[in-house]
């Protein structure tokens, strides 16, 4: 049976690292609240999953996969359990802790990424919270972005295998979600990331690798690729891209 | 060779997450900068790992556990690595899974922890962003924390051996970790704390029952245990407690 994920049909978010895992492997997966209602899709069915009285281990929050009886939540987490069954993780256990360490990084980086538009909590709206939106992201452009891209950039020198991938010398989930990080700062903050770009060029080679490996270059020309909005964690407000 | 737990020594911390399962499961350990500089501790060790330009796989941040040539940073990472070895993990994949899912959102609930009193990111002193701390505290309060521990009592109501555990009928590193929730919870905001857990009795009797686990206990007693302070994710500042 195909995977099932679960997550919001009309922005990328968190739930576009498992999309990009799944797309770039090949494997069957099912979208579910981008299905029809008619057809037991929509946001329905996400919060009919999530309310479920009769479900033992409910998930908190979306994005979540089903496979089987399994539902599994946390994005780094099921990217840790799909990956070594579609292909996209290290094959021994010290390789798997790197990837998922380097997941949780970048779990890390979307929540911060995310605050620059919501410092004070997601429950307000943007418009309530401008000026601090402004001062949270001075400090994450000017700060924690190059650092979060700088380490990214010292493990692909680092590693042993050249600089081709982000662990070992094959693709993982890592990789999709480094494009990802890439592709949604260039969306949000195209001015900052001008400057900060320059000084990670392993880490650009890389986004630039995976937007064209083959299955990934679909995905991206296709309408599953749902387009960067203002709804989503990487927000283009160009008075705080400055 | 005994674990070696990597972390700022002088609060609690993320790093006391790894501490309490590997007290609770009465592991021996060394916690590195906790050591005397002059036996080769204290912050400079951390430091050096850290800036070790021969790792290929330096730690981002800590904390971080070396179990002999292995080095696994982010905490949850580190429970999941630690789980299964030191008998805090369930047996089951899905059970590890899952008790890995719930230690992921007890790290989101420890970032908007440490966020109350640091909204606009952590360079910033608190005196610098008193206000905003004071808004993002408000909301925290009266929709995340209810939101989260009603998530935590529900789990344990659910739970189909029985609320002495939060994952199947054993205890894990989950235990230790709502235990702490708790204590920090109770330490940094005792008004809302005292409103908040009314509603959670499943979850303070689970709290109650770690904390009398006799090397818990023991732990807990010893000057092992770092006093809360004003310098670790729960902190007490009565003005944000209301």
């Amino acid at each position: 049976m195909a995977y099932e994920l679960y997550y919001w049909p009309s922005i990328q978010g968190r739930g576009e690292f498992v999309r990009l895992a799944l797309e770039d492997a090949g494997v069957a997966y099912v979208d579910v609240a981008r299905q029809p209602e008619a057809e037991g899709g929509g946001v329905p069915a996400l919060m009919k999953l999530m309310q479920d009285t009769e479900l033992e281990r409910p998930p908190y929050a979306p994005p979540f996969l089903k496979d089987g009886v399994l539902v599994i939540s946390q994005t780094a987490n099921i990217l840790q359990y799909l990956g070594p069954k579609i292909g996209l993780a290290p094959a021994d256990e010290a390789g798997r802790l790197w990837a998922h360490q380097l997941q949780l990084l970048v779990t890390d980086f979307i929540k911060e990424a995310h605050d620059t538009h919501h410092p004070l909590g997601s429950s307000l709206y943007y418009e309530e919270q401008k000026p601090e939106s402004l001062r949270y992201s001075q400090n994450f452009l000017s700060a924690r972005l190059p650092k979060y891209l700088g380490y990214f950039e010292r493990l692909l020198e680092r590693n042993s295998t050249g600089p081709e991938y982000m662990v070992g010398g094959a693709a993982t989930y890592v990789d999709t979600s480094m494009f990802q990080i890439v592709a949604g700062m260039r969306y949000a903050f195209p001015k900052a990331m001008a400057g900060a770009q320059a000084a990670v060029p392993k880490l650009l080679a890389l986004h630039d690798r995976v937007a064209t490996r083959p299955r990934l270059a679909a995905y991206l020309a296709s309408n599953r690729r749902i387009p960067f909005n203002e709804k989503g964690i990487f927000r283009r407000y160009p008075e705080l891209d400055r």
